[in-house]
């Protein structure tokens, strides 16, 4: 008893997109303990796709299909699903009024092909797709034998996994072993020296902990064996406990946890409002805090100040130190920061100020130099100065400096509560 | 005569890692004009690997690996080949010399399993790793079947792919035919009604035209094979000239282009300047604006207005209205972008406010409703009304927002230019 993944579309046998369907579903499927010992990836054609169906039931119970459900003529899956298994198409009446809705509801009219989206296999069930209009089956054409199809689209089929496929994996007895995973989060420590102050805790087995390296940050996953998430998080959280210890302010956060969330938990709970300067990141900041729902509780705004003109006559900076200084200095990212807090009337105001490349580096202010100011209630402005590297580029710059931004502040009000 | 990849690696099987060395060895595979019909994953399990390799030499005749050549217990690759061909391995002294140097090189010492990576099956050739310790080879185990393998490491692979397998497969004959893409982008118009009006090209095979669909865009991947690029893009543009009269304005650009870039380079043209008021997507049009280096040339900055006050103060927009009419109404859109226009004395403003949700949405504004006001130079404010549906989540809705945001101006200055 085991699943096999099949991925579909010639754009990924052309390289155009990256298969990231199969390793969301892998990691899915090792999270409810589902052996998985094969993933196909086979182009839109009909035999093609018969053919993998034919190897795939010769070695998997449950076959788990993404991509090639659309209402183009390239998008073939349903059908090659059908006419291996010689089942009729029949059209889901029901579907064609709901596809129908979806396009109303974006003020577009249904085109005729999307009808092609309302046929399954006779005997199939319908997955609805809440957020897109192709929806997906589950369908059990023979004893023994699984199908479930989902959209190509990541964003839908995951949704439409968490809604539809896992409630089913675990009704078929699936999940009973779970494995649960916390995936712990530092900022300001690199992989390497975090993994040697927590080396001893790799030599576990249940639960395991395991780092990885992202962008900026490291994490650690802490995994555990159980038969329930709650038994499993009873094993996670002494050894999380331990790693918090060890980690002190490094540590920020977990799983979903984002520092733009864990900054404004900490805001909200001291009542305290944000404002930010932003010249380098250009809006990426303040996209970060209100990625946020809610944010506008105590984020009031910003100034995106790109143009020197912009950080002059709205945030108050001084044309003599941007002569003096140039714009990526210290003083210039701590007027950036008072001038905010000022203007927007804020408890706390952050000013970013550096160079994202590709142009721009001097002799003296290399790619990757960064100043942040922060503006604090007190009345005192903090300055912190990055140097992020000449070999990262343009995006992560830019990113790197927003986060980093954020867990200055993050490290101010740990000190503060 | 085509080609299989077949990744091999637990830790695909897992959902730990991404799988990008089979998209970058898709993407090659295209350029050279190698037919690529299948993509397997399989765990690093010798009897699987074999069954793997059983059914790919049944369907393609050069076999592509990557992983499992390393020197722990747990990298089977080389010996499942082997062992699935009946050839005995025997160990490549000069690499054992190699393998050792290497480590010399970074100050350690070999270990006994290293030696593992200086087995190959007699017969076959060498592929050196410029980078790393694992050597791949290439192998002619009988006649027509070529295989050729590969380390996992993304970077190491690459290296050896250049330098290695690009000049055998062209020894082979390969790579005399290429294939050459180009993806046109579209905007405004849904997926299913571009491929109806475009449903006559979708029969041509040189060049080939295939739909994509994206976040809030549509795509066409206009393919031709040929003996050089120059051949290709002769075949491609009389179709993409064809496509653009036929889409009109929504076709907004190719390949790397983004929204951000093209408006750049009208704005740039046109010698005009640009500001942004920002409620809903918080600074995220600005941050896509400033992904564009140079982007200073025509993007002045803007105002991050998330809350009321903001949007009073700085941009001027009318208390009365805002209680009037609410936050997101079109005269806050409107008021927003004339007044960040006026602050930053710009030629055009953009003003964003909507319900990016999950709260907020209302019996008569529900969520996705989003307005965008558009200052021109002229004088004259548009203004854009939008249902994003309530079905996209925050993330989506903030991001199309911008990019509608972005595309009506491109449409202005379409007019304009």
């Amino acid at each position: 008893m085991s699943v096999e993944i099949i991925c579909v579309g010639t754009e990924l046998l052309l390289g155009d997109i990256l298969n990231s369907n199969a390793q969301f579903l892998a990691g899915e499927l090792a999270q409810l303990g589902i052996p998985h010992y094969y993933q196909s990836v086979v182009g839109d054609n009909i035999q093609r796709l018969k053919q993998v169906i034919q190897i795939a039931i010769s070695r998997a119970s449950i076959l788990i299909f993404t991509g090639g459900l659309g209402p183009t003529p390239d998008d073939l899956t349903t059908e090659a699903i059908a006419d291996f298994f010689e089942t009729p198409l029949e059209e889901k009446p029901e579907l064609i009024q709901e596809i129908a809705d979806k396009f109303a509801q974006i003020g577009r009219v249904m085109t005729d092909n999307n009808r092609k989206q309302a046929l399954v296999p006779k005997g199939a069930e319908i997955l609805p797709n809440p957020s897109g209009t192709a929806p997906g089956m589950i369908w059990q054409p023979r004893e023994g034998i699984t199908l479930l199809t989902f959209p190509g689209v990541p964003s839908e089929m995951k949704l439409m996994w968490q809604q539809t496929a896992i409630p089913f994996l675990k009704s078929q007895g699936w999940g009973k072993e779970i494995i649960y995973s916390r995936m712990m989060r530092f900022r300001g420590i690199g992989e390497s020296a975090l993994a040697e102050k927590v080396a001893h805790l790799f030599e576990g087995t249940n639960p395991t902990v395991a780092p990885y390296a992202g962008l900026g940050e490291v994490r650690l996953r802490v995994s555990a064996k159980a038969s329930s998430s709650q038994e499993a998080i009873a094993l996670i959280e002494p050894i999380s406990q331990q790693i918090q210890a060890i980690a002190g302010d490094d540590y920020y956060g977990a799983d979903e946890d984002t520092l733009a969330l864990v900054v404004g938990q900490q805001l909200r709970t001291a009542k305290q409002t944000l404002s930010v300067a932003e010249s380098c990141t250009g809006g990426g900041l303040g996209a970060m805090l209100t990625e946020v729902p809610g944010s506008s509780d105590y984020f009031l705004g910003g100034i995106i100040a790109y143009d020197n003109r912009v950080k002059m006559a709205l945030l108050g900076v001084s044309e003599q130190d941007l002569n003096q200084f140039g714009a990526v200095s210290e003083p210039v990212a701590k007027q950036m920061a008072h001038g905010v807090k000022e203007k927007l009337g804020t408890d706390w105001g952050i000013g970013i100020t550096g160079i994202a490349g590709p142009g721009g580096a001097t002799e003296t202010k290399p790619l990757g130099l960064v100043y942040i100011g922060l503006a604090a209630p007190s009345g005192e402005i903090h300055c912190f100065e990055y140097h992020l590297g000449a070999r990262r580029d343009r995006a992560a710059i830019r990113y790197i400096s927003a986060c980093n931004a954020l867990d200055q502040l993050r490290r101010q009000l740990l000190r503060k509560i």
